[in-house]
């Protein structure tokens, strides 16, 4: 980025130029930043005070986001008070103004919450799946587990049921600690539900409420890196999955969920963060989506997926960064909706085991040196 | 797609694959269709029996569109009454309750029209807009032209400013018939806006209307064929366009957009339709950004973009199809808005002068036999 005047004559402050800034942090954690992203962490910053906001409104990966307000205290742009709470000093205050840094005006309708989506339609629906969804299993880190949000579940639903995936169809789901799979039969359209899952606590509490309700799901045992079984293979109109976000395991996840559709026109859905995942992980994973697995992109929908908090957050983060140590306040770990569509002339992936070794890389939330060789597999 | 039961068993017509009329129509047309696309024409008339209507919903390009909806008539499955609504025989409804093709629910939210954006801040915007554009010259075909309505124009600028893309930021607007390089400086946000536009009656017309508001706007005559002028290379932050939907225009233009961009985590957006482009096109497209252009893609927002019916509609689409020989009665034309952003590593395009002959290929409305020689370059 130009910045046209040079900063320290205007403001007063040592010479801070955001791309030196934006390196260092790459250099510490491993995880590229632009110099825009740090102007984002601060204008972030200028709009919430509150950890958990800021990482979310920053849209840039958790580690790189907690070095640079390391590195904005240091510079004396950013403090933390005895509350907890992240705020400009004088000096950060002024750096935005010198350089209009939008603080984020927030145009979220609220009416859908910026999915687009009324979900009146669905009102009963969403009474009825919190009935089931009641005695749901405790998310584990040993699964990368977290669930979606009622809201965001049944807006999963009706994005699928709008665009003609859901009514009629088969739909496989890979990994459900969200319990999308109840969701979607729920509204009586679609003609079948099978869900794959490695967690037997979910496998057995999906069929059982299933069963009770009478709804066409089968939940099953499976295991990512293990081929996809024969009789699902080219079976499902339609599949939902929300992968671990190494591009190892979106690979894996992706060529699960592309062998289990019949054909083209056939649709896959799935969440993928900015806080778990850089803008240039975006890039490599959308470039294999479109080389490796051909299909096309239809919809990428900003912040349309909201995920209850989970109770092993702040443990599994570690320690580095004491102002990350808040409990949130909000949900407010959030992903964006894709929807992907097989093309014609589509020529399969291969159905074989891979192994999917890496579940975290270094813009994990839970990436750290001491933990990190115990949490994979 | 699998029909697990034959289809003539069930409802007593001819027999009739939809694999088989997907391919004639993409024999007749040029446009690869999939069995799910002609699905989604028939669930299409089931919900609406406007033809405008239809082709925005069904999402398949015009010509593959009308051409399938003719075909459905000769297999006696559709109908067109004397005032040229387009319905459903009653083997036409039989057809959709046993596939139980989904008629397409609507769960598109009041409150914004699907965009999941606010415009309540702008409200008083808007009205400026709709004084300054009460004067806009009419849309001309032999400029592609047919611009976006005021609600439509007000969100894309809302999503960049949201995006932190337009407060204290230099934004290129690559052809303006939309007139959004006035709304966008009507904000106060922007430092600087500059229009690039081949049409002569757009330039004076912007010029005139920045100069009476005194808005931060400045319209140059431009031709996308041409490089872009060094002093507008890597001079913006930010840059819109809504191309023409051929490979090789969106092409250029994207590489006119990119080559005026600083660098990394500067963003671009346009719109792309699925009524002037296959889901084929959009891969091959996605691809092209991908690979060539090294960007991601951080936003797809399904019909975000809303046009205004443009005079020469029914004149230029030919007689070919005698049911789309209606006025429109509704903002059918529509498209879906992407948002780009340059990743880091990113080697920069060639600004060098291009051909761009190719206005309209065989996915375009105008596309016809007849008036193809004449409508290009």
């Amino acid at each position: 980025m130009r910045y046209r005047v040079p900063f320290n004559r205007l403001v007063g402050v040592n010479f801070m130029d955001l791309g030196r800034l934006a390196g260092e942090v790459t250099a510490t954690t491993g995880v590229e930043l632009t110099p825009r992203d740090v102007e984002r962490v601060i204008a972030s910053v200028a709009r919430s005070s509150h950890f958990w906001e800021i990482l979310g409104l920053a849209r840039v990966p958790y580690p790189a986001a907690a070095e640079t307000i390391r590195l904005l205290q240091d510079q004396g742009l950013v403090q933390v008070d005895g509350t907890g709470a992240i705020l400009l000093t004088a000096e950060g205050q002024a750096f935005v103004k010198v350089h209009a840094l939008d603080p984020g005006q927030d145009f979220t309708c609220p009416g859908c919450g910026g999915r687009g989506l009324d979900l009146g339609k669905l009102k009963s629906g969403m009474q009825e799946f919190e009935e089931l969804a009641k005695g749901r299993p405790e998310a584990l880190l040993k699964y990368d587990q977290g669930h979606l949000t009622t809201a965001s579940v049944m807006a999963r639903v009706a994005l699928m049921a709008e665009r003609g995936d859901l009514a009629g169809k088969r739909l496989l789901v890979l990994g459900d600690d969200d319990l999308l799979g109840l969701a979607a039969a729920l509204t009586g359209l679609p003609q079948e539900v099978v869900v794959l899952e490695v967690d037997d606590r979910l496998v057995h509490y999906i069929n059982d409420q299933a069963a009770k309700s009478g709804l066409p799901v089968k939940a099953h045992k499976y295991a990512f890196k293990d081929q996809l079984p024969d009789r699902w293979v080219k079976y499902f109109d339609t599949f939902n999955a929300d992968p671990p976000e190494t591009l190892e395991a979106l690979k894996v996840c992706l060529t699960r969920g592309l062998c289990g559709l019949a054909g083209a026109g056939c649709a896959g859905y799935f969440g993928l963060t900015r806080t778990e995942a850089s803008l240039k992980k975006w890039h490599l994973f959308q470039a294999m989506l479109l080389a490796e697995f051909k299909v096309a992109i239809t919809d990428i929908i900003d912040n349309f997926n909201h995920y209850a908090n989970w109770g092993y957050l702040l443990e599994s983060i570690g320690d580095d960064y004491p102002f990350a140590q808040v409990a949130p306040k909000l949900n407010w770990f959030k992903s964006s909706m894709y929807r992907i569509e097989m093309v014609s002339g589509f020529e399969g992936v291969e159905n074989k085991p891979m192994s999917c070794e890496l579940y975290l890389d270094e813009e994990a939330l839970i990436y750290h040196p001491r933990n990190h060789g115990g949490t994979n597999g």
